[in-house]
């Protein structure tokens, strides 16, 4: 076209440049477009009817203009656009014609005009963006223009987070930073194994291991810093954490719990100082969540005074046993006491594994697990005993003892009683691994979140790629879960004081929130770091990048220390008494009853105005938001009562109305530990006195109230709690604060403060 | 108790023992219930002020019954038990009375019946079952009794999954089956490998690589059984499948492709027979989604007539190449192509890398990409060019040629349809994947599902354990995954047909259907492995039991061939078209104004009768699901079109326009695939003849349906196509179709006939 005499004779025909290359470039017309197209050249007066034909012959689809053409169009059209500020393609294509045509448009062309933009617009063309294509660098979006911004003291927001644990955290983070943790490869089993021993060692002449023991068996009586130093350790590899939570956590604190001072003054100091490693055997093969159920036997023998410990088939094995496989000196080994022909039920009872040099004791088999999932850093082994015999005094004897003529003794007469109390001190697993599993979801959205905020991909046509974290979907993937993390954080804390200051009085509480927190956080760990990992894209799929070491290694704490539909279960029978001071498990039917008549007064009326509200300032008002919650959580937990009543009152078995309810009573266990969480946050956000600080944790704290809301707004509509007008409003008030977060999304997990040695990642460390 | 004087003086006394038992072994009295027991007590004239006062002492909570005490209590109880036929407390009291005071009952105490009866319901037990704990064996609840079904022929319903491809699949289930494929461990990378590498020999020695290939090439022309190889080598090893898929797929079908005859004669053949390993090199550091972006160059050297390939710096480096780090020898390269200055956009180059001993050729960096989450035994790496000089034949040059005296040409003139052209002619990856990953759903599924059907843990009081897959949550988590696999299964069918088929005018449709199903399928493979993860808990957590690899060998599906998410929003903009027959990118404005407009009249009135419809007959019928479906989608696509339309109206940046709507439109492309999805299976349970296994499929269509809908909600409310009362009906029977289709699991799984060898998970294949 550009070198044919028709424009040579007459230039204003370039007025038809942009839009023919437009076309040929991009769309596909159909036969009415390209009539449309038509009619309007065919009506242009001021062209011949030879011009007419020339244009008419460019649109032609049998003969379309080659690659170099267009190119060459696209070259001709670019300078046009770069000397006007117009921005539609009849801007462009008038500066050509005056380009060519000594600076001219001719008034016949320029009443052309408006049949030109109509043709733009039939097309479907935006067209005042028409001339972005051409003129690079132009272009300015909303999307693109989305930066990092400050407005907090990060170190402020980290001395919040740390609160009182600040120095020994500080020491934790200083100790593991040492060369001496660089990360090893996990391809080897052995030597990650070695290491990750080698680590604890390290960690027990810090004395972090004793931490939490009493001052006379070398420890500092410091629960708090102990839990303190799993959240911290948890930022580094989670074997380690395991391996040490495993030692210093479950074998040491079953001695310390379960047994009396003569077992304190024996083993403290060495479980504390790893001279002596070992195991807790607990879950066997065929019982695991079922801990009752447990087959092996503990058979006393009056006759020499000692304990005959037996696996009576290979299906009561001790399994997953961590420490087992290679290191484990000792166990406390979780049996029935069997006194006299009778079985007194679970109890605990330490036995001999391995001596000094490693070498497996007689009657002892000890299998490997082999590769796992993740934690592959930790020796999880099977163990089987064959009439191993040791000392009574190897009995754990805080609940259950026997006397010396022979007879089961017990402060706890209840059998069912003892076995819940004897588990209900190793609660402290269960604020453990949450925390744990927090810092591990931590990590892996500072390391997707930094990552977000750097890499780019795509961008409006010709401009600047865009940092992938300015795009909606990615914000709407991360941010809730950076909420989310901070929420938790909170309630995590609460839940460790609660438990530090416990009272008898207050364990069954503790206990359900434990395993409540201890179910939701860890579900949270594992879908963060599915999303962290798919966000980063492949980056996430490379192994340097740490990804998949934090979702493997954390996978399997929504399993181990109670799997969490077994505890969601027993959380929402937990909350069926919150109306009543106590319960046993065969009165609650009387429970049941009591819930069901409670409600029909408990529940208020609904406003009809407040069920339509879509006022930012009402949606953003705590007040509303804790509402919300509660109401919910009340209303599942009366509901679930009167469903449960019903179906027994019916003569249904309760076993099976029980089973027929399970995904109800999730529910009140989901909405339970929601309401709890949010309650913490707001109070969190009240307590808060630095105003920055303030002011971004009440925004994430709106963001997690409202997206807990998003997520669960089928029920809300349900019940009629809200109309379909203030659940969009909600949903759009979600996106607004994950747009707005995320602009404060890299000082947030700045925040967190993790040491770049733990962080590891290459695409975050070095930068890309 | 048992032998006080009193009770020796007045058997009667016993009437008291099972009460106090359950009183004293399970619960904990409030002060007002035992002030309720010491009333009963005090108002029974039969008793002795004596008797009453002893009767008074054994409530005491400070000085309880000692543990043996309540042992010997329970022996008691247990006599009476087993020799009444009662159920409640009172009746065993009495059974107890007549059994210490020779078969008699007195009238007296007798009387005391209704009072006794008051007592167990104020205490909130449940009478009828109180008997359970102390009759063993007698307890026989719905959830025990619930065990395997077999309602239909499990080879029909292979037959039908299997389709025509029947034969292939069975023959690559034999070859897999061999010895020589028994699985690896992962640990030692290179290892792993050499053993893949010698794997995908076997498998080209069988002729599965070449399949497609023409038969001049020592291929069978043969697509489909091409695809039916993959999916059923994805029953095994993951990494083999993309190795083979690295090899036979992407770099023989861009030769094939993208090739003209030249380079069919020269490749293809020692491509089909492995005789020359290469690699598909598109993916860059800095550009993975957005390809269009690369910046690798090939330089056309008119004076050699050749290309000179360049990689300008370390972020252009192609990477995550599989085939790269060890075994491949050429490689297709895409690079933007440079002609006399000028660029023409994307194109690709065979380039080799290695020679045949596998050294690196001159100009040629390769770096390993390291571990990875899974696929480790694919060889990724990263590649470099420093101006790798290769002649001009190398060039690929079906759409993008050079003639002779240098010049650029094509047969398609614009840059973008070129690129959208040739990147369309790989939407084969699209399909394998999709299919590949449903097949690693499968396993994990049967292995789950297997386990749980054996797996027993907890049950009712004094009875046996249950299998953990009659618990509702369990069922609730498996079986709309299982509904998931056989729905996708017949969706990937007829996306496979249609791609077997395609026409050029259909090109679009089906990228759009591949993007969006590939995109479905995998993400719905992650969340399904996820889950069988954890409902086989720690034992799902060992590696020998497959899930681990299964999910993190997958695990970059939903990255790979296409980001997910960005695919989700290329079908969303394609299915803004399915109003108009082609589009380009300039005018999506006019098919906005275009949907919106449509949308004023097509969405339908809703009956408010079917709003709050909730028979059976109405839900279970796939009309009615189907419009739900149909009614969601069309809906979802108009809103999401008025609404861009409303941005770009009002003036904002289509670009900001469309990230505005990300979120949406991401559900514009979830409401397309679900509704094809289900389609399909509908048609599927119309053309089956068999009945029985018709049966089940509609049993399926309809948890699939049911349960979409039930997840979808939120959004049915809103929009007031139903009403709550119509979304609880329908969870209700989503729960019922759960315990209905558990029934079936096992022959549901059994029916994929996935060879034992694959499965191998000891817990699934040796029984436990």
């Amino acid at each position: 076209m550009l070198n044919s005499p028709q424009l040579k004779s007459n230039p204003s025909l370039l007025v038809f440049l942009p839009l023919f290359y437009t076309v040929w470039s991009d769309a596909v017309l159909t036969p009415s477009e390209i009539a449309t197209i038509e009619g309007l050249i065919n009506s242009q007066q001021w062209l011949s009817k030879q011009e007419q034909d020339f244009l008419l012959t460019q649109l032609n689809p049998s003969s379309p203009p080659s690659a170099n053409e267009l190119i060459s169009w696209r070259e001709e059209i670019k300078k046009g656009a770069d000397q006007t500020e117009g921005k539609t393609l009849v801007d462009i294509g008038f500066k050509l014609v005056s380009l060519h045509n000594k600076g001219i448009v001719p008034e016949s062309v320029f009443q052309a005009k408006p049949a030109l933009i109509n043709i733009e617009a039939t097309l479907g063309f935006i067209s005042h963006e028409a001339a972005f294509n051409f003129q690079s660098g132009t272009r300015d979006t909303v999307t693109q223009q989305q930066i990092t911004q400050h407005t907090f003291d990060v170190d402020a927001l980290t001395k919040i987070l740390d609160g009182k644990n600040e120095a020994i955290i500080h020491k934790v983070k200083t100790v593991i930073a040492d060369p001496e943790f660089n990360y090893v490869d996990p391809g080897d089993i052995n030597t990650y194994r070695e290491k990750v021993l080698q680590w604890c060692h390290l960690l027990a002449d810090q004395g972090f291991g004793a931490m939490a023991y009493p001052k006379e068996y070398g420890g500092q009586d410091d629960m708090a810093s102990y839990f303190a130093i799993m959240e911290t350790l948890s930022y580094h590899d989670l074997s380690l954490v395991i391996k040490f939570g495993v030692q210093f956590g479950l074998w040491g604190m079953s001695v310390y719990f379960l047994g009396t001072e003569k077992h304190h003054k024996k083993y403290l100091k060495d479980i504390g100082s790893l001279e002596l490693p070992g195991c807790f055997a607990m879950t066997e093969t065929h019982h695991g969540s079922n801990v009752k159920g447990i087959e092996t036997t503990a058979t006393y023998d009056p006759s020499t005074k000692t304990i005959v410990i037996n696996t009576p088939h290979v299906y009561a094995r001790k399994e997953y046993i961590g420490n087992a496989a290679c290191h484990g000196q000792m166990a406390t080994v979780f049996a029935k006491l069997i006194v006299d022909g009778k079985d007194y039920g679970v109890s605990a009872v330490v036995v001999p594994l391995r001596d000094k040099n490693g070498k497996t004791l007689p009657g002892i088999t000890i299998e490997d697990c082999g590769r796992k999932m993740g934690l592959n850093g930790v020796d999880n082994g099977k163990i089987e005993f064959r009439n191993v015999v040791v000392p009574l005094e190897n009995l754990l004897d805080r609940y259950t003892g026997i006397t010396d003529d022979g007879k089961f003794t017990s402060t706890i007469s209840s059998d069912n009683r003892r076995f819940f109390t004897m588990l209900g001190t190793l609660v402290g697993g269960r604020i453990g691994i949450p925390r744990a599993g927090l810092s591990a979801s931590k990590s892996g959205l500072t390391i997707a979140i930094k990552y977000g905020d750097q890499r780019k991909q795509f961008g409006p046509e010709a401009a600047a790629e865009v940092p992938i974290l300015n795009y909606r979907t990615h914000q709407r993937r991360l941010m809730p879960l950076l909420a989310n993390a901070y929420a938790l954080h909170f309630s995590l804390q609460y839940l460790t004081e609660r438990f530090l200051k416990r009272s008898e009085k207050e364990m069954q509480e503790i206990e359900a929130l434990a395993a409540g927190l201890k179910s939701f956080t860890t579900w949270n760990a594992t879908a963060t770091l599915q999303e962290c990992r798919e966000c980063c894209g492949g980056k996430g799929y490379l192994s340097e990048n740490r990804i998949d070491d934090l979702k493997n290694d954390t996978d399997v704490f929504t399993t181990f220390e109670g799997d969490n539909t077994v505890l969601m279960q027993l959380v929402a029978k937990s909350r069926l008494t919150e109306f009543k001071q106590e319960f046993g498990h065969m009165n609650l039917f009387g429970i049941l009853n009591y819930v069901a008549d409670q409600a029909k007064t408990s529940i208020t009326e609904l406003n009809p105005i407040t069920v339509r509200n879509t006022d930012e300032e009402h949606l953003l008002d705590p007040e509303f938001q804790l509402h919300a919650f509660k109401y919910r959580e009340r209303d599942i937990l009366t509901s679930a009562a009167k469903r449960l009543k019903r179906h027994i009152d019916s003569g249904m078995d309760s076993f099976d109305a029980f089973n027929v309810s399970q995904h109800h009573l999730v529910q009140v266990s989901f909405a339970y530990i929601e309401r709890l969480v949010l309650e913490k946050f707001i109070e969190q956000v009240n307590n808060t006195k630095n105003e920055g600080c303030k002011a971004i944790l009440k925004k994430l704290c709106d963001l997690f109230a409202l997206s807990q809301i998003d997520k669960n707004k089928g029920w809300y509509l349900e019940q009629g709690y809200m109309e379909g007008v203030k659940t969009k409003a909600i949903r759009k008030l979600v996106n607004q604060l994950c747009w707005e977060v995320r602009q404060e999304a890299v000082p947030l997990v700045n925040a967190f403060a993790i040491p770049e040695s733990c962080l590891a990642a290459p695409i975050v460390v070095n930068g890309k």
